[in-house]
Order: structure tokens, then C-alpha cells, then sequence
């Protein structure tokens, strides 16, 4: 390995690659230069035509990339996507990636950035990380138009009898603002509204964001649109934004943002990257139209969740997939070893020591997703993420270990040597695609009752002995299947750091019991929230924001971004 | 005239319309495909190396397009804009136009769209209306940006000492929306922030949007960001983005958003559409780089600025002009003899009967214009913008008048004919550029005291007698001369309905005093507020807002902007 490589930073990294023009990667996968609508020479979106066009097509093999549960040591999950689907492509199977749109809160806030890393990252690095296609934008200006249109309609003399205690959509913007987290709104007299309690959401966490990712085409989008409920009446009825008669111009507001957005990786993989929904209040994928695009356009299609594979399989597989009709044919799962030495008790200042003690106990966080995945009926490899701190040792019992448990697994050196170091992970992906026929099957029915459905998840993906619910969440469930929102799926809002609903229960946590505090309807994204304890969806900026270390150079180049 | 056509609406007309592909428009301007960015088919953005390449071409002429005090009767100023680019074109000058973007907010409440009108329309007029090529959304980003950032500096330990009773920044979204005018925000305990007093405005009214519309170039951009005054300290000393290191965050936020955006009328007029304040918070004008730009890129160029003579074009002349070096040729005054009846006093049920008598009384208001132009030292025509509803007594009065007091005027007719409807103006405008060569000069000096200069604008250009101040006016003017601000120019924010600060007098008032009610310092933009009663700086929805009769249809196309 180049020493001087070592020190580069991604941005750096990103910025001396050699792109090639979007409408030559657009030639790549069959598409000519007016089945695209061009942003720039480096990005474009895949038009209306287009979309409808290929929807003959033969689809692909889709494969989920997921993770052990996160750790502030490092997983590099959306790094090894992008150098799966770069290697895919080395060895001859033609793969396009398919993952979410960064958000620009954490973008200024702790991350500086996010679209892979190293040498497997995706290009533009900088304008996918700011406003690329503007899609996030089009979703906050969406979201805020409704709650204007909300709070308008109560001012106009309030029609539809909103009670203005029970509006349960919130305004949103894509940063990190945590003074917006709780606000009052309408004050100064009766000229500037009517006075009422208020939250600001990031608007990734909106649920327009996951009712566009989960819509099938515009029209779904605008029917999904119209049965969100943001609010009940007097008689604590929902009201839903069709009542308002608003869904037409939410629409028509996500009319370009709905196009997924072609992009490529540093070794000119195309790369769809659209839609961004958080991982806790909502399913953490990106969208179905992309995913479906890029099956249709590829043999292979690499994509991703969020966070660990309790939060973000469990929600591509129970709800991405059963609504959309996607079926994965396998699925990676993403360990470092130093991860899993947290996951064994070693705290982070301590990490560079060789602890093969704690690698052995904390891969049972591994086990325990990967016996999961065994139930689900689907085949994995476990991508083992090498760092440049892991020792002969430690990497040794890592391999022994999945050898012990019966689990494929290859060690992945993506972020240092881009599909290169992926090579060994595709080559036995492949392998596994052909040698197991993937038996998937969900482990609830919509059938189920909602109780039923949160014990599924509770038991079978994170093993836990007992569900209990609040005296809140008790009614809730009464209510919704009153209603007639029995039959949709449940989205878990859980810490994503442990299996648990206790953030420092690592490792793989027995004889717990999770609380569910409370109920959420999204009815336009099709599922029921259910919270365990306290879910953040407006994230705050730390002591030392990475917006303070941001610029532009004297040539108009971003600085700052990593 | 078509009968047929008389019934379309603004979006029928602009969607009939054939587009060139906006390669071929840049190359009617001597640009390749390589000198732009492209969005789409139909919008593309001037690169950095190609605004700094072109600097050395020589400038063509700038007309600057006005008004008389705009009534509900309507004008028509942007359609005769766009109209008198295509009839340059026609007449054979090399022509482009340079306008504002507009804002989401009036689109969604009570306008439904702005590009013109009829077949003076600019395209593709749905995207111009809706995100565009996202600056609105970056400007708001960038606005939230540093308003999350000063709370979070509050939050994290205060180290600048900002009084949070004294911070003047205010949050902004591109929406109507009056519940977030006035609101309190860092409710819910010490996590959430530091409680205290806030409000939105809509984003065209931030600092931030008059700062990109003057700045030079990047760098000049990322100076004035840095200038910016967002609050006070516990001395009650001004505390600048500067000096808490946001300036170059903010920068990186609007690196894309600074370009000036190239589409085209219906004539295939190439348009440079970028930046959009308001016309009383701040000065009403497209950007300076894009007047320049198009100004080195064509032959002759025409631009407007908002609101009536006495905001608009004031403003452009005061503030735009000098700052920028940029010198008008000649000034195009929009009037129409519905509007200038309701000047006369005709209430706005009565303007279908004839009434030259009104009309009279009414022709005051232009001739207060006229007046101010000629003080400017700059040669103008008077653009009657011909209704359907005009009689041939009323347009003979109307002519008889301009004569009487020796004003150049012209017919047009651009909603329903285009370029064609306006040869006559374009034809008159040439002549008077030809003949009369203009001694621009201001009507005062930066070196002024803040009082003489807002005397000056009161007295030449409105008609006041007088100027009154508020108590706290009086002492804002000491302390922001004390504070070095002085030298700066005054940008009034008044009524646009009268020439005076009192919407309900139209006409020509007379022995009338102007009152300040207080000043208001936007250091990065580089002028002086001077508040004349209430100014809105977050519009609300009406009662019926446009954004419920918006849709998209089976196409995917707009339905509803007009």
C-alpha cells in the first residue's frame, strides 16, 4: 500500500478522481443522453419516460448490504456497498449500486460528509453531500407547505374542526437545530395565527421522505400523500391531507425529486443514489423506484439500510420489500473486528490492543444477526472491514470464528484499495447466489395482529423475552385497529447500538424485555411507528461543528467536507 | 388577434410553447456546451471560468425596466420586460434579459407563478416557479445554517457573550406562512436549547439573498457573508458571522446558487434569471452578477427591478448601480391606464367604464416618476401597457397627456403579441438612447449623514415635505455612526401602493411627511434599513391559497400554475 495514500483525507481523495461524463456512464447501462435529465456534467436523473420504459426489462439480483450494531469505533457499512458493487463489476457481473441520499444536518454537524470512503466512495462527493438534485429540499418544502396549509385553514376559519392539541404533523428543515426541537408558534395576535405548541423535525425524518421512497410512481406518491393523517378533529377523528385537498400540490412540489439520481463511484460503477428516511421513525432505505430502476438496468444491484440488521434489514426485508415486491437474493453483512471488540467490552481509547478475549464475546452481536438472516430463509456472507489496527491475531480467531459457526465470510479492504479490496466478498457472493436459493420469507404476516407483529421483531430479531407497553401504547393499539390500521406493518423506533432498547446493552443482551412507549401512524408511508423510549428526530450540532472547519478555496472548491 | 388565444391561461401558453434545448440558446450567445452547466434540457447555469473569461468583453447597454406604484389592477412590468428582450431581438439588437427569481411562497399563496405573462412569458416556466435550480432552497440552508449555529454557540458555553434578547438573525423558509412570524423557540429543558424569542421571514427577505444579489464574485460573496451583523454582545457591540466562523460554511452552502441561471423567453430571448429579495426589506433587484454577465455577453440588456419607481428603480439606482459600477442607459417607465384610473381614484369594480376624467387625475403618479428619472439625469419611455378593456378615448387621453409633458411613450402589447406587441417600444427606446446620451448622477453622496440621505429619497424622489423620526430611530442613527456605518446607502422600506408611507394615498400626494420608525443594519448586503410603518417580511395565506388548485397530471406535468 502507497504510505502517501495513507494520509489523505476522502475529500481529497474524491476530488483528485478522474469522473467520467454522467451521459457515459448513462451509455454504460443502455440509456442515451435523452433518457436522462442532466445536473451538470457529473449527475442526472433518470426521466418519467424512462422509468416507464424499462419496467419490461428482466430484473436483477438485488443484495442488501447491512451491519453488526453500530459502534463509535467504525463499520464503514456504506464503503463496503460501494467496493462490493466496484468489484462485482472487476470480475465481470454487471452491477450498478443502488443507497440513500446524505442529509445536510449530520453533513454539518459531527460527519463532514457521507457517501462512502477512501478509495470507494461516490463522485461528486462534494454536491451528493450539499444540495445535489435538490430532492431533500423539494421534501422540506413539502412538508413545511402542509403545515402552512394546516395552520392557514385553522386561521380561515378551521372547517374541518382541526383540534389544534392534536396536529401531529411537524414543520422540518435538513439540519441539525435542536432550539427547533420544541417551539411555540402563532404568536403576537390574531393577525399572525392561532397560538400552539410546535416541533421542528430534520427533514429526513419528515414522512413525506419515506412516503416517497416507499411510492411505486408519481400516482402512488400522490394517493400515499393524500392518506397521511396530520391531525385529529373534535371528535379526535384523523384528518387526512387529502380532506384538506392538498395532496395535488405536494405533488407537484415532488415532481422532479420523485426521479432517482444517477451518479458513479470512483471506478465508474453507476450508482443511483435517492431518498434518505431515517432509520429509527421511519424504514432507513432508499427508494423503490431507484432499487427497481437499478434492477432493471443491471444484473446485480448492490444497496443498503441503515444502521445495525435488527433496525435496517429488519425494515428493508418487513416493509421495502413485501410493499414493492423486491426480493433480495442474499445479504452482506459488515463487522470490524474493532467493532466487535466493543461489542466485547473494550472502550474506544482502547482499541489498537490486540483483545482476541473480547472479539470472541463480542461476536455474538454478529451471530445473533446472522441467525436471523437463517430465519428470514435468506443466504448472507459476512464482510469482514479490515483496518489497518486489526492484528494476525485477532484476524485469525475473527476467521476462525465464522469458520466455527458455519458462516461464509471474507475480509474486505475496500476503503485503502476500492474494488480491489472487495474482490474475494464478490466472488463469494456469487458463489453463495448460486449455490443457495434463497428461501425468503417475513417473520410476521400483516395479518398478524399489531401486538403479534411488534412480538415478531421483539423475539425473533432481537431476541428479546418480553414485550411490555405502556398504558399509552395499550389504547393506541385499541385505537389503530379501530380505525382500521391493523393490517400495515410495524417501523421499530429503537437505538439503533444495541439489540435492546437500552443503548448500553452491547454485545448480544439476553432476558431483556423491550418497552413500547408509544404508537405513530405514517399512513401515507403504510406503516405504524411503535417508540421505544425517547426517539430523536431533530438531531443537535456538537461543541466543535464540522460547518466551522467548512470553505471554498480560491479555485471554488469545497474544503472542509470528509 | 386569435380568439382562441385570448382564453388560455399563462401555463397553457408557456406549455405550448417549442423550447430550444438551452445548448443552442448559449450558443446564440457565443457559449459552448463545455462554457455551461446544464439542469435539464432547458436551464443551465454560467460556469465560474466562464463569468471570469467573459470579463474582458466589452459591456453592452442596460435598460432598466420601472413601473408607476403598483395597483391590483396590475402592470404587466415583468411581461413588458420579457417583451421588450424579444423586440430588441426582433429590431435586430443582440439582446438578453436579466430578472429575479421567484419565490415559492407567493407562488403557493396567491400568485400561482411569475415569468412573465402571456406570450411575453420566460421558460420553462413551471421549474422557474417551482425550485428551479435550487438557490432559493440553498439561500434558505444557508440562512438556518447560521441561525442553528448561533444557538448552538449559545448553548455550548457563550463564548462570544451574545445577548439572546439581542440577536437580530432571524430563521427563514421559502413559504407563507404567518404561525411562524413571531414564536418562541429551545423549549423543552436544558437540552433543547436556550429558550427566547424568534421569528421566520420568508427566505427572498433574508440578508443572505440581498448579500448574493450584490456580491462581485465568490469571494466578494464570502466577505459580505462574514460582515454580516446577526447580533448584539452584553456591551451591546455588533457581533459578526466573522466572528463566529460561519462564513465559509455559508459560502460552501451557496457556491452553486451564486451562478446565474440561463433559460429562454418564447421567443428564444436568452434570460439570465437569478436572485430575488424583496423590494422593501432590502433592494428588489436581480443579481449583479448576472446583469454583468448578460450585459458582457449581448449587445443590450434588460432588467427590472421590483415594486414602483420610487422603490425599484430608486434602490437599483442608489444601491445596485453604485456598488456595482453598473450604469444605466435608459429607464422604461410601465403604466397602464386601468392602473393609473384607480391612481385617480376609481375603486378596482369600475375600472371596465371609461373614465378619462380619472385617468387625469390618475396620470399624476407616472408624472412623479418621470420627474425622478429626469433628476437621475436619465432618459426614459413610457411603456403603456395596452388591456383589452382600454377605449380608444381613454388611449388618445392617455398619448395626448405623455405629449403635453414631453415624455416619450409607446403602445405595447406583449401578453397577447409577444415580441411583436412591443416593436414599437423597443423602436422608440433605441431612438432615445441614440439621442440622448445620459449623465447618470445620484441624488446623494455615501458621504451624507444617514439623515440627509433618507431626506434626500423622501423629498426628490417620493414628494414628501418632511421626514419625522421615532425616538428610537433617532438614537439608532447616532449609534450606527458611532458604529462606522454611515457612509453606508439607505434602502427604504415603504409601502409600494403610494408614494408616500400611507398605502391608502395614491396619486400624487402632496404635504405629506415620511416617518422612520426605526433602522435596521444589513452590514453584509451593505446598506441601512430605514422602516417606514410595518413592513411584511412574512406574507400569509389567503383564504383560498393557489397551492389547493395545484396538481400534476397523468403526464407528470404541472397543473395549476397560471
Amino acid at each position: 500500500m502507497n504510505t502517501k495514500l495513507e494520509v489523505k483525507s476522502d475529500i481529497e481523495i474524491a476530488q483528485q478522481a478522474k469522473m467520467k461524463l454522467i451521459t457515459e456512464i448513462a451509455d454504460s447501462i443502455g440509456l442515451q443522453e435523452d433518457d436522462i435529465e442532466l445536473y451538470g456534467r457529473y449527475k442526472a436523473k433518470l426521466s418519467a419516460e424512462t422509468l416507464e420504459r424499462i419496467k419490461t426489462n428482466e430484473s436483477g439480483k438485488v443484495i442488501l448490504v447491512t451491519a453488526i450494531n453500530p459502534t463509535p469505533a467504525g463499520e464503514g457499512k456504506s464503503t463496503v456497498t460501494v467496493g462490493l458493487g466496484d468489484a462485482l463489476n472487476a470480475i465481470g457481473k454487471k452491477t450498478m449500486i443502488a443507497i440513500r441520499e446524505p442529509s445536510l444536518g449530520p453533513t454539518m454537524g459531527i460527519k463532514g460528509g457521507a457517501a462512502g470512503g477512501g478509495f470507494s466512495q461516490v463522485l461528486p462527493m462534494e454536491d451528493i453531500n450539499l444540495h445535489f438534485t435538490g430532492d431533500i429540499h423539494a421534501i422540506t418544502s413539502a412538508n413545511n407547505a402542509l403545515a402552512a396549509l394546516i395552520d392557514n385553514h385553522i386561521q380561515q376559519g378551521n372547517e374541518l374542526r382541526i383540534d389544534q392539541r392534536r396536529i401531529v404533523w411537524k414543520r422540518a428543515l435538513d439540519l441539525n437545530d435542536r432550539a427547533l426541537r420544541k417551539v411555540v408558534i402563532g404568536l403576537g395576535g390574531p393577525m399572525q395565527g392561532v397560538p400552539r405548541e410546535d416541533g421542528f423535525d430534520i427533514t429526513v425524518a419528515s414522512e413525506i421522505m419515506a412516503v416517497l421512497c416507499l411510492s411505486e410512481d408519481i400516482k402512488d406518491l400522490k394517493n400515499r400523500l393524500g392518506r397521511m393523517v396530520f391531525a385529529y378533529n373534535m371528535d379526535k377523528q384523523p384528518i387526512t391531507v387529502a380532506q384538506l385537498g392538498a395532496e395535488g400540490a405536494l405533488t407537484l412540489l415532488l415532481k422532479e425529486a420523485i426521479k432517482p439520481n444517477l451518479v458513479q463511484t470512483i471506478a465508474h460503477t453507476p450508482a443511483l443514489i435517492h431518498g434518505g428516511p431515517f432509520a429509527n421513525i421511519a424504514h432507513g432505505c432508499n427508494s423503490v423506484i431507484a432499487t427497481k430502476a437499478a434492477a432493471k438496468l443491471a444484473d446485480f444491484v448492490v444497496t443498503e439500510a441503515g444502521f445495525g440488521a435488527d433496525l435496517g434489514a429488519e425494515k428493508f426485508l418487513h416493509i421495502k420489500a413485501r410493499t414493492s415486491g423486491i426480493k433480495p437474493e442474499a445479504v452482506v453483512v459488515v463487522a470490524t473486528i474493532r467493532a466487535l471488540k466493543m461489542h466485547g467490552g473494550v472502550a474506544k481509547g482502547h482499541l489498537k490492543e490486540e483483545n482476541t478475549k473480547a472479539l470472541r464475546l463480542g461476536f455474538a452481536n454478529l451471530q445473533k444477526h446472522a441467525e436471523t438472516l437463517q430465519n428470514f430463509g435468506l443466504p448472507f456472507v459476512i464482510a469482514i472491514n479490515k483496518f489497518i489496527t486489526d492484528t494476525e491475531a485477532e484476524m485469525n480467531t475473527m476467521l476462525e470464528l465464522c469458520a466455527a459457526n458455519g458462516m461464509e465470510a471474507a475480509v474486505t479492504e475496500v476503503w485503502e484499495r476500492g474494488g480491489d479490496g472487495g474482490i474475494e466478498l464478490a466472488q463469494k457472493l456469487v458463489e453463495v447466489i448460486e449455490q443457495h436459493e434463497g428461501t425468503f420469507s417475513p417473520l410476521y404476516e400483516l395479518s398478524d395482529s399489531l401486538e403479534n407483529k411488534i412480538t415478531a421483531i421483539a423475539e425473533k430479531v432481537y431476541g428479546a423475552g418480553k414485550v411490555e407497553y405502556s398504558q399509552k401504547a395499550k389504547k393506541q393499539i385499541t385505537q389503530f385497529e379501530e380505525l382500521g390500521w391493523g393490517n400495515l406493518p410495524i417501523c421499530m423506533a429503537k437505538t439503533q447500538y444495541s439489540l435492546s432498547d437500552d443503548p448500553s446493552k452491547l454485545g448480544r443482551p439476553s432476558d431483556f424485555s423491550i418497552t413500547i412507549r408509544e404508537l405513530k401512524p405514517s399512513i401515507g408511508a403504510g406503516f405504524i411507528v411503535a417508540l421505544t423510549g425517547e426517539v430523536m428526530t431533530m438531531p443537535g450540532l456538537p461543541k466543535n461543528p464540522a460547518a466551522l472547519r467548512m470553505d471554498v478555496d480560491e479555485q471554488g472548491q469545497a474544503v472542509g467536507l470528509f
